[in-house]
């Protein structure tokens, strides 16, 4: 089966990340950027975002050249400036505070797909204000043609905007948030009891990350748990969530299937990538490490949970 | 093969336990009643410990008759008290405060093998001071007759007896503790380099438990990581370390192996074995299931892991 084309719509941005360790400023961030690039090492790849003049032509070189993302959805607002976010995590990692965000070019966002991306049959909504990301679920054909659809989300969003983040839930078909966010949605602290109590609340299949502990998956067919890859270079977490579910749809797409078997080996792609990106700042060595990087730890992987 | 016997070492006690929920006293603890019991499930179980004169002996008929554990090596001291435990478990059950403990018995404790056990297999030296497992350690043959060796503590003797414990390193095959144990010993928070440094340390594997979040295996054959089983009816994590190392002492004994393979499906019998500790206080959970009910979260627990 021949790889299938997948779409991201998330941020493009200008971090500023401070952990324990240490801190660094205008790094290539937002969502779309890590997921992009992970999912481009599995299938073709198309961005939906925004920037402002400012943002820096060789990050737009990186993605385009470097990743061979299709850009045709990429809009430059000559006006405003690019969106900005700035995260703190606190001792061992345990949580991360979003310090702050200006949304910028993304306050006059109104995300719209190119007419001939509107049957992308992977699509990932990336961790944008659930309003943002209903607009593009409006703009997918429904019935047969129907893409499938990955969502994550941020806490932020879930304190701001929750109702609209309850009302996107029964539209998609995968939801991907971490322990902390699944608390803040279920109330429940005991993340079988919340995965469970999610995929009630709409999404047939439901990913919780357990960041530095691994992922747990609840799908109709079962259950399943993968411990995260052993990093011993941490660096930073961000985008570690956005690379994982961009990992994650780019090998659906790539298999073209959405079956349990094949959703358990996008979670250990997605594990095995998402482990790159924490090993530097920005996605330097998510965007250095290339495809065989990942199937070696993808094979790492396998082979230090087979019983 | 047939099964060979084992030995548990360990303290036999009298808990009060405090978790966020709900709180119990005079319950039947220490390390050797949770880690008998469930190596009791699979091999032949041999019990060295003191108790005072006050130990119930409803106690004592549920360890012998119930569990046929042989108590030939527990002592009962006819002028002392029996061990006493109390602790209290952190907001979602991250981390544990010994709250108090008195020794009792255990002061004038003096640990030895009746004549016809030092040939004993299989041996865990349970969470008692390192001087008991020191002293248990001299009576046991040197060369090709050597036992194969696990070790289990708790923080108080990390804090307490540091050097006695380092010294025992050298002396163990296998040596199991939870991760906020590994850090305290290694002053490394990365538990994958904890567990590296650790086996530098003596041990020729090692077994770091993330409580909830599953077990690491460090072993000269490679690495393996498992999942917790996924519990719902979390009460008291009490006694599963004891657990989880009791199971896993009677596991490698009943097949007489101590191979790569050997150790892995063992840390998934210790894993199943002590989700049924969690689920109640003491040992009521544990006692009651039967190796059916460790059977089948062993298989859940494969499958749940299978890529």
């Amino acid at each position: 089966m021949s790889a299938r084309p997948c779409l991201v719509i998330g941020s493009i941005g200008l971090d500023r990340v401070v952990t324990p360790f240490a801190q660094s400023d205008n790094l290539l961030g937002g969502s779309a950027s890590y997921a992009a690039i992970a999912a481009s090492y599995f299938a073709p790849t198309r961005v939906v975002s925004i920037v402002g003049a400012d943002f820096p032509p060789a990050f737009r070189r990186k993605l385009r050249r470097k990743h061979g993302l299709d850009l045709a959805g990429l809009t430059t607002d000559p006006h405003g400036k690019t969106f900005r976010w700035s995260g703190r995590y606190r001792e061992r990692f345990e949580g991360r505070d979003t310090v702050g965000i200006r949304l910028n070019a993304f306050e006059k966002f109104s995300p719209v797909l190119p007419p001939s991306w509107r049957d992308t049959p992977f699509v990932l909504l990336g961790a944008l204000q659930p309003a943002f990301q209903h607009r593009v679920l409006d703009q997918l054909p429904c019935g047969r043609q129907r893409p499938f659809v990955l969502a994550d989300t941020i806490d932020v969003w879930i304190h701001r905007t929750r109702l609209d983040l309850l009302r996107l839930l029964p539209r998609i078909d995968l939801f991907a948030l971490n322990e902390e966010e699944s608390l803040l949605l279920t109330g429940e602290g005991n993340p079988t009891r919340a995965g469970r109590k999610l995929r009630k609340m709409g999404p047939r299949i439901v990913i919780i990350k357990k960041g530095a502990h691994g992922s747990l998956l609840f799908h109709p067919d079962g259950y399943f748990s993968l411990f995260a890859y052993p990093v011993t270079k941490f660096v930073d977490p961000t985008g570690a969530g956005d690379s994982y579910a961009g990992a994650l749809i780019g090998y659906l797409a790539s298999v073209a299937r959405t079956d349990f078997a094949a959703i358990k080996k996008a979670v250990a792609y997605a594990t095995a990538t998402s482990s790159l990106t924490v090993e530097s700042f920005s996605v330097s060595r998510l965007s250095s490490a290339g495809r065989a990087a990942i199937d070696r730890r993808y094979g790492e992987l396998a082979a230090m949970t087979q019983l």
